[in-house]
Parts: structure tokens; sequence; C-alpha cells
């Protein structure tokens, strides 16, 4: 297989953006990625979108970024696996290019959820669910989020608010992203008093959904050719599965999925958890941030809030994590996170953090579809 | 990159399977697949299905499979692209063993279209157009294809009941095909005198939507061993997009994605339209046979409908198509169709066709999404 570069990358801001469609949304950040790629088209468009037909109508949503893009004819797919469909896209756009078959390839996550109102997107969300088992039971994503943050509480002895850490260190970090939608902190008391969502999950420990679009550009080394010390290296790509319903799993406090495909991811780079500086989860909620920190051996079972509580988690911590904000501050357009993952590892990476920069050679993105069901592991090195 | 061999596939008769669910068709395919590749998992799953989440609920398909197939953990994921998702699936399979990346991967399309009713469907289906310009104004699949038709019609000074061939020919070769939703004949009189959908094509020009599964399994020749002198090889693979609006295509009669991606299909192969034996086309709508016929080069432009009538496109023609029935005869379970015709063009590299035998060495399938928006062209080799 050969070496994969990320010679370029674009975001649009995170927020409910009522005057662009979702082609607009994806078309600039593609066009911005291949400005700073310096490529005028690609052998391929791979878009992770996990929601374009339930909320807009709009099914083949890559044919439709491929033509707006100006690359119409160019190769293009849409990939989806829920919340980890951004992941699943880099990964195929990985594939693409380490194994030959294309040597510049656009990888873009794009989701416009604003044009429906809450109950219909909160449906389309339930779709990740084991619909036939969980959802038609109004077993929604948070609602199944919430009976695994209980039972963590239950087993591992600890309370809502322990759980706090994490959204107050998402905001934080939020602040300083021009391109995240809450870029204001929140404390550990409003925390606690914030409106109940599904029981023990808040509105401040939930993810706000809202529109956005992120893109790479992927290259090989022969075509990034001196660049590529400048670049930063997909040295690992994995991705794996758990049963989609929560029953079918044996515990389901173990993320099965998303340790296989960091197990996956180290093995292929050849590091341990130890050596990477920061992690981006899937914090769609908290409670997925302590399992996912677990699964991927930063922490041990049932230690993952105790992690955060202990105040590791942050920019100055032994594995910073959500550095932009994450999903929780610089917000959830579903099917885009995975992408704006791989971005954001990237301005770490090349020291375009801003004032969040941390200290990093190697950074770790891991995109989640349903609760768990998918996980999707990228491991990036930077040219330092 | 490697050859690479299907050494196994299974598929579910296409028909309203009111008792079944997507999950339970299209596991029931994979495993009959597996067995007949006498293999017991594989490194990744492949799903292609277009409408999961508007029709039953359910995204994130692949995962759902994967578990119920017995093979929760393996890496999967759902690949979309309106019609074309099935030809998109197959594709991704290729490229990942082809790669080296992995040495066996299932590939399986499945749609489960009958849970809801009429409007509800169509509406669905629209979401293949590009929506913000075509769905939002009523133009639905059927009434794009009806534009072309009319066009062509126009163009190439012909009548609608010049078009009966198509439809006669893929009811002939379902007769034969127990996995076929409509095993009987139709008369060129029955054609003129059906009732039209969107004028001028009429019910008897409409492929049926309805459930399915289907599955390959590919290996790479270090599995498959001694066995890939008896198994089909995919020998070219190639994907290609255009303006998913009608009206954003230079000339709406020229298949601009289904002529790139047959091109690059045939020079992959090292083969010439001549060279190839029989042809499954996205028979949606016959008008789409016909300018496939042409994009492909088996008939030049404007000839496509002609070819149809002088008989060649039969089991006894100089490029026999739809040979076990085609989206018109088997039926049309939308992101499934792409993996049935893989099925279908194995079952006639290997002998195994049955009264609808015809003799081929090379074979090849175009799976299309939209109105020719996506289109993804294979072209198989059998053993002989």
């Amino acid at each position: 297989m050969r070496k994969v570069y990320i010679t370029g990358f674009g975001q649009t801001r995170v927020q409910e953006h009522w005057d662009r469609s979702a082609r607009d949304l994806a078309t600039s950040s593609v066009l911005e990625a291949l400005e700073r790629a310096e490529v005028e088209g690609a052998d391929a468009i791979y878009v992770g979108n996990a929601l374009g037909g339930e909320l807009t109508g709009q099914e083949d949503m890559a044919a439709l970024v491929a033509d707006f893009a100006g690359l119409a004819g160019t190769e293009a797919v849409r990939v989806e696996a829920a919340g980890g469909s951004g992941g699943a896209a880099v990964r195929l756009g990985y594939m693409a290019v380490a194994s030959g078959l294309h040597d510049v390839v656009i990888v873009a996550g794009v989701e416009k959820m604003s044009d429906l109102a809450g109950p219909a997107v909160e449906e389309a969300l339930a779709t990740s669910t084991d619909e036939e088992y969980e959802g038609v039971q109004g077993l929604s994503p948070v609602a199944l989020s919430a009976l695994l943050m209980r039972r963590y509480m239950h087993e591992y002895d600890c309370e809502r608010k322990d759980f706090a850490s994490f959204s107050i260190n998402s905001h934080q970090n939020a602040v300083n992203n021009e391109y995240a939608m809450f870029r204001r902190p929140i404390t550990a008391q409003a925390f606690e008093n914030a409106r109940l969502v599904a029981d023990p999950i808040s509105l401040l420990d939930s993810a706000p959904t809202a529109d956005g679009a992120a893109t790479v550009v992927l290259c090989s080394v022969g075509v990034a050719g001196g660049r590529t010390r400048a670049a930063v290296e997909i040295i690992a790509s994995a991705s794996a599965t758990d049963a989609v319903a929560l029953h079918d799993r044996g515990n389901p406090l173990f993320l099965r999925a998303a340790y296989e495909s960091a197990r996956g991811a180290y093995a292929q780079a050849g590091v341990a958890p130890e050596q990477i500086d920061l992690f981006e989860p899937h914090d769609a909620f908290a409670i997925l941030s302590a399992l996912s920190l677990e699964a991927c051996g930063f922490a041990s079972e049932g230690r993952g809030v105790r992690l955060a509580m202990e105040g590791e988690i942050g920019l100055e911590g032994s594995i910073p994590i959500c550095t932009m904000g994450g999903l929780k501050g610089r917000g959830y357009p579903v099917g885009a996170v995975g992408v704006y993952q791989i971005v954001e590892v990237c301005q770490q990476l090349l020291g375009e953090a801003g004032a969040n920069q941390v200290e990093a050679r190697l950074g770790m993105a891991q995109s989640i579809g349903g609760t768990g069901a998918t996980a999707v592991t990228h491991i990036l090195k930077g040219p330092k």
C-alpha cells in the first residue's frame, strides 16, 4: 500500500445555515480544500452524508456535489454509516489512494439539518438505531445513550454532574474555533442545572444538530511530491462494527467496534495509545466520550469519566480531546463530523490550531455511527 | 492491482415480500453466497441500499446486515448512488480486493419497498432527482424519463410502440427465471394498450419496484486458489457521473456517465463493445435501455430502439440484454439491482442460466443512479 497525504482541507462554520443548501455547503468546502491542495480536480469524490434523503429529499448527493464543484464526470459515490458516515468516507478515500487506484481523491462530509423542525430531525436521527426493535419503541439515539449513561453511573458509582468536564472542555475549546457553533464557555453549575432531554442526559450534554460541510483532499506521494514534507500523513485507517441494537450486545458499556477499530489502527501505525497526542472522539453525548476513551485504551474500564474529571482531557492534559470543540461545541452536522474531525487533527498537526494548539505529532480521530454500531478510526502524523 | 474473482453469489426472489424485512432478505442472500463461496466470513461487507431511511426508517444498513449474518465486528459500510447503489457497492468490493487491502469481501444489495404505499414510494424515488430543481416541481424519475423518451421520439422519428421490443424481451426472459417477479410474456398489443404512467411511458414500460436482495462474494486469487479455474473474474470496473439535473446537460439524450464508465471499463479490460457477449443495462424504462445501448457503443446515436426492433437484443441476437428479465421482468428493488445484474451475468458465464443460456465468455453490467447521474460499469469474464 502507498502512503496517503492530506494536502488540502476546507470547512464551513457549523451553524443553522438558513440561506444555504447541502450542495452549497459541500461545494464551498470542496473548493476551499482544492485551492489549498493546489489541484484543480480529482480522480474521485467520496461524500459522507447520513440523512440527505430524510431531511432534504436528496439522495445521490455525491453526484450532485461533483457537479456543483465543477467536477461532473468524476467518479463519485456517497457513503453512509449514520454518524460514522464522515469517517467511512475518509476511509474509502484512504483505500483508493493507498491501493494505487487513484492519485487524488476528494472526501467531503455534509449535512443540512435545519430545513426540518425538531421531531422530524429526531425521527431521522432514530434511523441509526435498530428500527424494528429500538426506533419503533421510541428509542432514539439520545434515549439509548441515556440508558448507557445510567448503567455507567450504576456500575461505576458516579453521578450526572461527574460528566460535566466533557461538556465544559468542549465548549471551552470551541470558544477559539471560528468554525464552531457554540463559542461560549459553560460552567459546572450550568451543566448541573441544564434541562433534561432524556434523563440523565441534559441539553448541555447533547451535541447540537446543525448544518455544515468539511472536506479533505488526499494525495499519493507521486502527486504531493515535495509538499509531503509539510503535509499530514494518514498512517492508519481501520473500521469495525458491533450489533446495532444495544440489547444484542454482551456488555453494553464495552464499545466493541470502537475497540476493534482502534486496535486495528494502532497495529497498522505501530503505536500504542500513550503515543497519541490528541484524540477526537464522537462526543455526541458525554457518555460516548467516556466509553470511547476506555475502548481506545486511554482509560481503563470505568475510568473514562474520572480521566475527564482529573483534567486529563484538556489542552494541557495527557490526552487532549475535542480540541476544537468536538461535536458538543463545534456542532453536530451528522454525516459531516467525521471529516471535521480529520480537518481539526490536521490543524493541530500543522500548528494551525491557534489558541487551542497542542504539542502534537500523532493525532487520532474516531467516527462513530449509531450507539457504537460502526466505528472508523484514523491515525494521522504531522510533518514535525 | 490483483485479480478479483466472484466465488459465490445468492439472491432472493424479487416480489412483494410482506413477511420479510430488509435485514432478513439481505441476510438470506449473504448466507447463500457464503455457502457457495465456501467461506465462513469476510474481511468486509459492503451494502448497496438506496432508500432504507425513507422506506423503512433504517440507516446504517451495513452494520445491521453484518450483525444478522453472524458477522458482527466485521468492517461494514453502506454505499448509496440511488439506483446505482448496487453497482457502486460492487465497485467498492472490487477496489478492496484488487488493492490487496482485503482478501474476501461480501457485497450485498438490498431494498425493501412494499412497506409503504404508492405515493410515498414515488416520493422516495424522487430523491434521486435534483430535489431543489426537479423533485420539488413534481419531476419524479418516471416523469424525467418520459421527457427523454419524447425528445428521443422527436429527434429520431419513432413512436411509442417502437419501444415495445424492450419490454417484450425482458418479460420473455423473466419467464424462465425463478427469481423474477413477472414470469409471464407480454405482447406488442398489450404494450400499446397499456395504461400511461407519464406519457409516453406506460405501465408495461416501467420496471416494478419490489423487495429483494442479492449478494456476491469477491475473493483474491490467494483465497480462491484452484477454484479460480471455475470462477468468474471481474476484469474491469469503472464509475462516472453526470449532472444530476437533466437541464444541466448539454445533450440530454447522451448519457455521459454511462459513456464514460463504459469507456473506462473497455480500456481496463482491453476489449471493444463487439466482444461483449451479453449486457445487463439499467432498464428502469425502455428509453434508458436505448440510451445505454448507444452510450456503451452497442448502437450508434439514435439507433438503440432500432437495434431492439431488429431483434438484436434477444438471446439469439448480437447483443442479448436483460437476459434474466432485467429490471422490467425480474423486478426493481432499487439499491439491489446492481448486484442482481452481476449475479445474473455470473449465471450466464457459468452456464447456469437454464433456458435463457447464451453463448458467453464476456458479460457487462451497467448500474445507473438517477436519470444517468451515476453509472458504474463492470465487465466479467467466464472460466471458459
